[in-house]
């Protein structure tokens, strides 16, 4: 399946560890991973599929595909502003987030209108949203509610 | 100024009571409103409006701009599906929400990623969201962050 | 009925007296202007429109609805950058394309998507657009296609 | 590079067989394909690249990633309706036109908008679009304008 992580664009070191290992153990269970393709938690949770082998899809707000984190391997321009936000939730079958300031809310908010599960790692408290404590959990978590094939 | 009013597409006799007396108190101020044209709080908050003599502007999910709701006298459809969400809220100076569900906190979101105030009534529990108990301070609140005037 | 005007956001005098005169044509005909909100012929259309005393729209393809040019009563902003051009013809139930470049083309193409009649004066030859002598001609037209009524 | 192929969503066997063409030619010169992810231009383009080991992207209009053709690699869906036209042409270096009705003429019109070298096979005849005769001649046209290196 392919799993949108969400998370601030600007991360601690700690942070940043956890959104690596989202990534690296989605794409060890064979998922993709689609994001918003720049910073923090985007380019962490990127740098860990990569390296894992998964691929990695970059939706971009502007409009110069060049400017996606190194870790992404299918940029996608939009130049659509914060309104691509709605395009990282929908492009995955679930979602998982991973701290984040407003801009992720606004994503959770999204993910959820769209009827997508939704795992949290230390992120906004709402009703919809599960909350997890490791990595390993969030994957579980939305492998369980969408079903473990790739799809 | 321009207040966005956000909240649920379908709400009881109370919350719509309350968007109701959103509308009517921001157009007795000056104030347009913009919302996003269908039901619910939109629906109720631009009768407040249009009876107190206020432009009232929905920003339409779909492509066909008869979906309004019959309060909205300046209906602008986007085919944009919830994506649209971005625009109901860059098209306000200021936003008040009314309760609501995911699409509402995806609202709230984004009003905040736009640097847009945010007054609460009875809505999502979030960092930067002013909590009021009236429509009244609802109106007040938006009006101390953003200037008084009309503009 | 509401009429998209499109064509350049920089032309010569010539070019901005028939938009403005399209603009005052639909005005007095009782129709809604719908454009794009800047320069050119879109400002010299708002300009003819609102000096008959119409309604104006400006979609602006950027966050910052002061952007819009001095005769637009009603800015909307989008954010969306081009991809607002969709919207600016699906918000019409008819266009009016006066001169313009690769941008009024693209808007040609989308407003004949929606099923929109096209009226063209001086613009680019296109199967499905009515090329017309006049302003009043191009109104005429429009009008004959969509039906008279306000609507 | 990557190239956008654009041209009708219904397309008779002679048409289907250019644009097949086109898609092996893309992928064997070593360039990324990016359509509106659908059937017709884009489904035989997609088939001739995908046939050749090359990259296939498709952006969808609706919410649906699988609405895709079968042959495409990355479907990327938008929910944004014929305002991801924008994005079709946003996400390649170039765009090459194969035939096709005002969908395409509005892509060749974005693609112009942002600066998009374009290389027509029997499409519409617009100032800044080079007519070719081949596929081979169209993808030739394109790397000379944008630079022959995968990039």
């Amino acid at each position: 399946m392919r799993v949108s992580v969400i998370g601030g664009g600007s991360v601690d070191d700690e942070t940043a560890k956890v959104a690596e290992a989202v990534g690296r153990e989605l794409a060890e269970a064979g998922h993709e991973l689609v994001c918003g393709g720049l910073g923090g938690v985007m380019e962490a949770a990127c740098r860990g599929a990569a390296g894992a082998g998964g691929r990695t899809i970059g939706i971009l707000p502007g409009r110069d595909r060049g400017a996606a984190n190194p870790h992404v391997e299918v940029p996608i321009a939009t130049g659509l502003g914060d309104a691509r936000n709605a395009l990282v939730v929908l492009n995955g079958d679930a979602a998982i987030a991973v701290n984040g300031g407003p801009g992720t809310l606004s994503e959770i908010g999204l993910a959820l209108v769209y009827g997508r599960p939704v795992a949290g790692l230390d992120t906004h408290d709402v009703d919809g949203v599960e909350a997890v404590g490791t990595p390993a959990e969030a994957v579980a978590y939305v492998e369980s509610e969408v079903g473990t094939g790739s799809h």
